[in-house]
């Protein structure tokens, strides 16, 4: 099997135009097949406010109305998408960025939720690994926004951590799938003081302990589902790191990122 | 020689929400292989209001400056782009949102002007047809959105005109083109004020006694320019049309429109 290797990156990576600049360098250095999911940082939030569209919440959950999509859209789809492309051009990676409208290249619906209506967010129905596979068949090396469509020629704002997920367990029928979950931590902590606490390598089978004993706590919960749930749908292996050390991770040459296996 | 359809739809057409979706049902239903360039609408001057962002002009001529890039880059590439590419899906048209950055598509240049910096303003230098061409293979719509790069990791304004000629003039090599350039009036007009008085066919050396008869005026004459070049560098025709025409035209049943051959 063909090896490939899935990079969420997002928060301070985006906003960060030097350490964004940094991991894109590295990224172009990767030489196995690749794919980028990227989410959208604070821009879309700044742009919001200068444009005074009010941020809706329900709950304490984020609403996207219609003002809010478009903002995204922009943010997301334009200005991040595109900046990024141009800099992997620059660095002779041949980028190509999409959305999940381009191509069809994931379909979704407009979340259903009887409870609450979070307006314009997208659950991912499908991904078109042959489009995507053909894509990089050609050396060309796909970079996502995380902005899906419902093929009913509406935009929906969609989680980027859960569009890498089933990227990398969409291709984990194909390929070898190394998904590289990037954050602003140097990988799983013992102490959350301190990156020498990292745990290099752990099984899924450890993980309830550590969620016992606080060491997975409230914020990292959905990230540790979201890396439980590739890896029990086929992913070989999940890397939780940080942007900066993903290169060296990937060559065997760090001391820091957590490799989960099932 | 296969065909293709080029077509290029800008002004009025973008702004217009209803125009513009009966217009992109009509491009879905054009069987050739088709190619999608707009332009920008009012849209991107209306966020740079909104965002207090001055229009810098010089001599008249609009210029560039960063934010003003990052403005168009959001609207052209995000927002009206990916509304495009949303609504061509659901007509069951397979529509790529593309910039020149994604997969090298267009290479362009800074504008090089001593007299004058127009800012991050493209010039062309080369279209990707081994690229374009794949898409199409697999039965994919590419749809441009004005925005180049210069494989330093720089974006760029472009003016989809050009764009659309050049894509046009670099298909003619390969292709049988028609190149359909969309305005807000019916075709070439003998008399202004009259939709029926459009001249439905002319050849370039007729042009001449056009401009002379004042009947090409001011505001024609670079649409006018654009369509001679492309037919003297390859293009097949040239129909210059109302989005509200294309597809009756295509299809031999409009008695507006007018079509330029060499």
């Amino acid at each position: 099997m063909q090896e490939i290797i899935i990079i969420k990156i997002g928060g301070n990576s985006i906003d960060d135009v030097h350490a964004l600049s940094n991991f894109l360098v590295d990224f172009s250095n990767i030489t196995l097949p690749k794919i980028l999911i990227h989410s959208g940082g604070k821009m879309a939030t700044e742009l919001a406010q200068k444009l005074n569209i009010e941020t809706k919440q329900i709950d304490g959950r984020r609403i996207t109305d219609e003002a809010t999509l478009d903002v995204v859209t922009m943010v997301y789809a334009g200005l991040i998408n595109k900046k990024i492309v141009a800099q992997l051009q620059k660095n002779n990676c041949n980028a190509l960025g999409l959305t999940g409208a381009d191509a069809n290249s994931i379909l979704a619906h407009k979340r259903n939720n009887h409870k609450l209506d979070f307006g314009f967010v997208g659950d991912i129905d499908a991904i078109n690994v042959e489009f995507i596979q053909s894509i990089l068949e050609k050396n060309i090396t796909p970079v996502f926004a995380p902005i899906t469509h419902d093929k009913n020629g509406i935009l929906l704002n969609t989680n980027a951590d859960t569009i890498a997920s089933e990227m990398a367990i969409a291709f984990s029928k194909m390929y070898k799938v190394t998904f590289v979950y990037c954050f602003d931590k140097k990988g799983l902590l013992l102490d959350i003081n301190k990156n020498e606490s990292v745990i290099q390598h752990i099984k899924t089978s450890e993980i309830e302990q550590l969620k016992q004993k606080q060491i997975i706590t409230q914020g990292m919960l959905p990230k540790i589902d979201n890396i439980i749930h590739a890896l029990k749908n086929g992913v070989e292996k999940v890397i939780l790191c940080n942007v900066q050390d993903v290169l060296s991770i990937l060559n065997g040459n760090s001391i820091f990122g957590t490799t989960f296996t099932i």
